[in-house]
């Protein structure tokens, strides 16, 4: 089982920013990654929506026998982690709102903590919740940029567009000026793309942290633990499987994951019939 | 059957700009209105993708009985049509592509024609297509302007961040000054709540079309050639369907439809087992 691939969904191609530091921090590991591309957003539309699209996405996963499953999308960490642990066990699953809640309390253990993340995760409270569940005390204030995913994905990475939506959103998280927050969570895959506007408008005192790198190390002590980790010796396989149109998975992921991307080596995948 | 409802079926909320036109154009007939929330949005969606989920849709239309479909949804009216067509045959199917090309050949005979749109409409060509039935030599330029469906969404209508995106986007479509387009077509549902940035943008000599009113002549014209016009005695009625999040249809929803909407009046449909 240990040379069995991680694999890790996401509703499209932001989950690529997680994928990219799992590479980073576990490079004899292989990965199989689905960006459910045919549905995304996620994060405009209902938990219940999501829990059911998150299950089909981690089913199709489990059927190339995957060793653990990484969900790469905070809104399906956000509100669909209870019904996936129960569809896989006993195979682990790790989302990435516990670590980035984590590395959050890391940074400023007594708050204020601010996040910034889609519709879905913010009103699902779950980042409050982690941060509450570590620091009873700690003063958490969230804001939903919902914009700021298809501006990642049209990889507007510094224009004026950019500058502005990031002013538009900050400004009301950072309006109370006596107690404004230090660390702010980027919590959204597709925000790690943006860090620079973000970190510019949101000034030199504020730390930004981004959930990627404290998820890559929760997923290396889990596979550790449980006796999961790949053997040295091996190449690493990294495959793509896609919902919708190869093509522009390949063309918008490889903004994600700071690679090349080939069409050709995106599998096209159905849901819908998945157990 | 003239008092059967007339269905309307969009990826979304914007769809509901062509519902405001039909109402305004046809104050006496019934519409049941369906927005495929769960799955939007259809423009950065392939084709075959598209085309399954117009299907899906319509055909939870025709089993509420309607008496013809607007396809409110210029993606699906540029990739779907003859699917649909087949698919209902021998209730009527009236898309937003058509209309909308012969509103700008009646602008501008000889062109240039500008059209603004999503990935996928531009990407199909139909816009080019239809304008070159009716005028073969008018030249037509193309311009995707994804951004603009979530910052409609998210009611930014005069805000710096619309503007500096319709600068992004009409600065490459107005480059070639000696050449310039006088008649651009919104060619999208959401984009007319964005009309007065884009008209800032594009400048006084440019004249804006927009495909709802002329979609509405269209319905109210074959409504009488096929005999399906309602009595103007009856008080019509008016039905909202989404596949996801009633609250969210109806927050979003009232910018494009231009009056304010119930969330208890939505009624939560799913399309996956649809006929």
């Amino acid at each position: 089982m240990s040379e069995a691939s991680i694999g890790i969904f996401d509703s499209g191609m932001g989950g690529l920013t997680v994928m990219r530091a799992l590479m980073a921090r576990l490079p004899h590991e292989s990965f199989v990654y689905l960006g459910d591309t045919a549905r995304l957003p996620y994060g405009t539309k209902s938990g219940e929506t999501v829990t059911r699209y998150a299950v089909q996405a981690a089913g199709t996963l489990m059927r190339r026998r995957v060793k653990l499953v990484v969900v790469a999308c905070n809104t399906a960490s956000a509100v669909a982690l209870p019904a996936l642990d129960a569809a896989l066990a006993p195979t682990p699953v790790i989302g990435v709102v516990e670590p980035g809640a984590q590395a959050a309390v890391a940074a400023a253990p007594d708050g204020p903590i601010a996040i910034i993340a889609t519709e879905g995760t913010v009103n699902g409270g779950a980042y409050r919740r982690a941060i509450h569940a570590l620091a009873p005390n700690a003063r958490v204030i969230q804001q939903a940029c919902p914009l700021f995913v298809p501006i990642a994905e049209e990889g507007l990475i510094d224009s004026p567009v950019t500058r502005f939506t990031a002013e538009l959103y900050l400004g009301k998280l950072f309006a109370d000026m006596a107690d404004r927050p230090r660390t702010l969570v980027l919590g959204c895959t597709h925000f790690p793309v943006l860090k620079n506007v973000i970190a510019h408008v949101a000034g030199p005192d504020v730390i930004l942290v981004d959930s990627a790198a404290t998820t890559a190390d929760a997923v290396a002590k889990l596979l550790v633990e449980r006796g999961l980790a790949s053997e040295a010796s091996k190449a690493p396989r990294h495959e793509f499987l896609a919902t919708d149109s190869a093509e522009r998975f390949a063309r918008v992921g490889q903004i994600f994951l700071g690679r090349a991307i080939e069409p050709a080596s995106v599998e096209l995948v159905d849901l819908q019939d998945a157990g």
